[in-house]
């Protein structure tokens, strides 16, 4: 049952001074909208009095056009309120609240005779807006050249920041002040293999800020349809950020037709970190799902052949004597295969009874199509075709064993970034998942685009992962994108995209490493716009124990491997290890089998950005709680009372902790498991070591 | 029956000098290859001991890599013989011989250990060659920069041109001398929305040229695959042309993998003109027929609903309402119909009867799908989705209709240049026209391209072309595809591509005209690589009479527009002008009724670029023969021996000549109807008006 209200506050013309005012459902926040010298749109928003954003002003540049800078009247504005209750198909609690008060702001530019509207809303945890285009005889089509919207800050804050890109995420994250971005952000870039830099203060939202004064604010933005992916350039002599759209390949931000309106521009701002992290206010920008049935669409928890390529140095390929594949001419029968590709029947057989055994849904496996021996870096066409099997991959066969013993397996597209190619196949490869049984793909966009010129987060691109994922659901089947533009809330509107990757995953772990906080971060930043793949889950930290050319370490413990099932909400988790590392760890192994990957409630315990998480989640239908916490390398000391326990019930808990000597770097294995029986009042004194965590299973014995 | 004789004339190792020459099979044409100073291949080539073409270099210019121009050595050559003769599916003669000599000359780079070959292939018409790179280790992908391919003319010719343009081939021809090209280039443009002219001295291909001593040159290329298109770009202090590609979005020329090869680069040569027009070397350099089962593909004849609109101001869209049309929210059933859309159901019903009662195949209709009211430069991505009518347009009962008179509707897809989106779509269009029974499609490709960046000739729209026609022909669909690059004989291996245009069309005479001259160059020049859609058969000249806003004139007497069915080889052939106007002119409107559209003999009897055409061509599976003679504004005066006819056979020849004060602008519907009995021996007097010509159909009657 979702309950909506409807109704106007105010809609008399405009104030004598033009200003208008704009409160949250409590109060808190504060939005000031106001035409500044010239006609210029100029907004401000607070907390409790005190400033989030200083008068910044709103405006598009637009291509061989008047700009819609300035010139601008107010013709009009009207504030209702609006609340009602929805249901997520899969998420972080069973319903959510979308309440918020609204002002829009209808503009005109006497000059042009165009208009424009500002469209703001108003929630507890933040603020949305959006431009907006009518249909009107003056402005139908236009191109944008740039979007100038502006987030001015209120001093030199703290932020955990990644550099502005307009083709990977993948970085670590870096905490500092706005103005010591400049000198870091070089040396914040790792190769990636397509990655293009823009400026050196510019930086990727979602961008997770603190003040001296103790406000959290996030800036990000909800249902990036049709549009390019917002980054943020900054200013760091007056701290005001102003948007930097992704350019397509002439150097064009975004193409419109009117009647239409931007993505939403997000503040979200709290004295409180946690709130950051239960905000519902991305989901709430975008629009109800678009699906009628949505009853195929489920969570799922998968193991598959990927990490022994990616940490033990096996190949996607089947053979070293093809240096040039042409798809339409191969003969795979005249090659001599390598003897390491481990996506074969055999090898993908026992991923499948260890998957039956251990109760996963899924089995992903990579590698098991042809083309694999050029795939990537040559700007190849013709890259895949997403429907043939290598030889030692039998597609028929495996997908029956597979369904024999309960599981299904995964598909995996890759499309080396070209889209063309993989558009040209999507429809006949969606058919052959459906024909075998596969009900979820694992997309990837690795390497510099096709359209060459195209960027992975231009306005094609995002045009294209949207049509992917929606030509899917015709199919009844699930995506999960990697290398796509980072989410932004439309899994609210499509639920079958149950995930993507598009920051720096567990994969780099056997590269480079992950900071031991990166997943104290990526909650407050990649996560914002939805769940990600992170693949958890690695048990062997010492990458050169299964692959000696290898120098990789997981900079974490087992334990918060455990915990990030909890603290990295996501209806996909992949347990990512391989199982002969699994079958040495089957009492932590059991954390990973139980915990579930749908939930009725979750609460943030506590947080702090770069710190610390620590989540507590009801698993979906049933009265089990999950606990995790991930800790930086400072470690997290903690109390944890379970007060959201139903009252006067009895639970067991599994306690899977950090042994007191454990640490990321020197002892990662070192753990230990207790069980005991609490309450609603109890509480438990907990230990996250140097780049650990804890995980707890708490589920009633009454 | 095809016979193929191939042998080794000659596999010694390089000549002492390292040149080495190549004869024609009747000796005429001889070609030098020689590596000149530092090791840059050269050729060269001479017509009866007259030079053709000068020492001139080839050579590829890389990104970031190595040129592939200088550093050469000969590691070997071979020289072959080849002879076969082949039936095209649909022709301009039964059998076509495909005779040539060959020479294979393999190059090394020592200095980059990569390979080069070079593939020369001399018939007696002329000369193809391509640069072919096999398979081996340092060079595998790489992308051209820039091919240097020089065509070192020796003299200062006359030539047939249209200004260089990545863009649209809609041009008239210029005749000039060479070095008037610079002075005359920006003057011969004229808009047509989507244009790049890239160089003052830019020219397209086919090029024809005349020396003043006689002999008539031709540069083209042959099989364009997978590559772009080779514009020619001249030095007019040296007379040298350079091969020009059409660059993509970023700038660079093709995206190549070995083993590969480029297209054939062509010279044809001849001192007789109609030898250009008889030469099949664009055909034959072309691959044999790429599909098992060609019972499908049949010539067409047809009248359509499109000289309405284009002559006669009617509209292609249905309502002035829509500003902006959004396909997915599209609602017409709110909007007022202007009343301006012959695309109706009333009115293609009489397209239907009159296609019946005269004996044509098709008719095609424009303007049946919903989105046209704003469907032209905006740079619109999701255009059309062609499969949905306008509401005024029953698309089951028309098909219906026009099935039981015995006569099939030509499907319409306009892209407006957004590839992307025909392609998502193209498979669904394809099956739409099955179902209701279409077997042709003409498509377009209007305005600037989307991916933007792209032009109309580069690599990944011809990729794109052919995309389509060869999934059409999984559909048994033939495709006449408007706006794409020009044809390069692909026609021979792909037979469903019945039709281009890729040059200025009838179109232009209710625009600006055309020359009175266009039709005796465009068979010299557009048509050396496959058939245009021309849609000839306009018999109102005045456009004023039937659109009182135009002041277009048809600049063609009556009778040369008859004789264009025969002149202008087309397996596709229209009726363009509308059935009212037809029915005033029901004597001559029987030659478009009687002429075929496939053939088993032709012969060309007269020609001269720019002057004149006059061809016979003998109708297939019949002994009917049909004249056609095309004149510039300096009308033709000829007496024509009928010696191609059988010995001692009695024929009835009908006449259909300008009449004597007949004149293309003051006097163009002057006409005679003659008949006459002729044999072998009869010779016959004629005249063409300036801006006319004759068509005569020449019927045994015994």
């Amino acid at each position: 049952m979702s309950k909506i209200t409807v109704f106007t506050l105010f809609t008399a013309a405009a104030l004598a001074a033009g200003a208008v005012e704009l409160k949250s459902p409590d109060g808190k926040l504060a939005l000031d909208f106001d035409l500044s010298d010239g006609g210029r749109p100029t907004y401000s928003l607070t907390f409790d009095n005190k400033t989030v954003v200083k008068p910044s002003t709103l405006g598009l540049e637009l291509v061989n056009d008047t700009d819609l800078i300035e010139g601008f009247e107010i013709k009009g504005h009207e504030v209702t309120t609006f609340d009602e209750t929805w249901q997520p198909v899969w998420g972080e609690t069973s319903h959510i609240r979308n309440h918020y008060n609204e002002l829009l702001v209808e503009l005109a530019q006497p000059a042009t005779g165009r208009l424009m509207n500002l469209r703001f809303r108003l929630y507890d945890d933040g603020l949305g807006f959006r431009y907006e285009f009518p249909l009107q005889n003056n402005l139908v089509y236009f191109v944008v050249k740039e979007e100038h919207t502006q987030f001015a800050m209120n001093g030199d804050h703290t932020a955990w920041w990644i550099a502005g890109d307009y083709d990977t995420q993948e970085y670590d994250y870096t905490e500092s002040r706005l103005s010591e971005i400049r000198n870091l952000s070089a040396g914040s870039i790792s190769s990636n293999e397509s990655q293009t830099q823009f400026s050196p203060t510019g930086v990727q939202t979602s961008l997770q800020m603190k003040t001296d004064d103790g406000l959290y604010i996030n800036l990000h933005e909800a249902a990036l349809v049709d549009y390019s992916c917002m980054h943020l350039n900054l200013n760091d002599s007056t701290m005001v950020f102003e948007s930097w759209l992704t350019p397509d390949a002439v150097g064009n931000k975004a193409y419109m037709q009117a009647p239409t309106h931007t993505p939403w521009r997000t503040v979200m701002v709290s004295d409180d970190a946690r709130d950051m992290l239960s905000s519902n206010l991305i989901l709430n920008l975008n629009e109800p799902c678009a699906y009628d049935d949505t009853s195929w669409i489920k969570p799922v928890k998968y193991v598959g052949v990927w990490w022994e390529m990616i940490g033990h140095g096996k190949e996607w390929s089947y053979t070293y004597d093809l240096p040039s594949v042409k798809l339409d001419t191969l003969d795979y029968s005249k090659t001599k295969p390598h003897g390491r590709h481990p996506a074969n029947t055999e090898n993908v057989k026992r991923y499948i009874d260890f998957a039956a055994e251990h109760g996963f849904d899924q089995v992903l496996v990579e590698g098991w199509n042809v083309g694999w021996e050029d795939w990537f870096g040559h700007s190849k066409d013709y890259v895949f075709d997403f429907v043939t099997p290598y030889p030692d991959f039998d597609l028929e066969g495996l997908n029956a064993y597979a369904a024999e013993k309960g599981v299904k397996l995964m598909m995996h597209h890759e499309t080396s970034g070209s889209v063309r190619n993989y558009e040209r196949h999507l429809e006949e490869a969606y058919n052959l998942m459906n024909k075998y049984g596969y009900n979820s793909v694992k997309s990837g966009y690795v390497g510099n685009m096709i359209p060459r010129g195209e960027h992975h987060y231009g306005q094609w691109l995002n045009n294209h992962y949207l049509y992917a994922v929606t030509e899917a659901a015709k199919h009844k089947i699930m995506v999960n994108a990697h290398e796509a533009v980072r989410p932004t809330g439309l899994c609210r509107t499509y639920p079958n995209l149950i995930g993507n990757e598009s920051a720096r995953g567990s994969e780099y772990e056997s590269f480079a490493g992950n900071k031991p906080s990166h997943t104290t971060v990526l909650p407050f930043t990649r996560l914002q716009g939805g769940p990600m793949d992170y693949t958890p889950g690695l048990f062997e930290m010492d990458m050169k124990k299964v692959n000696p050319t290898s120098s990789g370490h997981v900079n974490s413990t087992l334990a918060r491997q455990l915990a990030l099932y909890v603290t990295m909400y996501s209806p996909l988790q992949m347990a990512a290890d391989v199982p002969d590392v699994y079958e040495r760890f089957m009492d932590a192994f059991q954390f990973i089998k139980d915990v579930a990957v749908d939930w009725d409630d979750s609460k943030y315990l506590e947080a702090e950005p770069g710190r610390y998480i620590v989540a507590a989640r009801k698993a979906k239908g049933t009265d089990n709680w999950f606990v995790g916490c991930t800790a930086s390398e400072h470690g997290h000391e903690t109390t944890i009372p379970l007060d959201f326990l139903d009252k006067g019930r009895k639970y067991e808990a599994t306690i899977y902790a950090d042994a007191p000597d454990a640490h990321y770097l020197t002892n990662p294995q070192a753990y230990t498991i207790t069980r005991k029986k609490v309450t609603d009042k109890s509480k438990l004194k907990l230990k996250a070591a140097p780049g650990g965590g804890f995980a707890i299973s708490i589920i009633p014995v009454d």
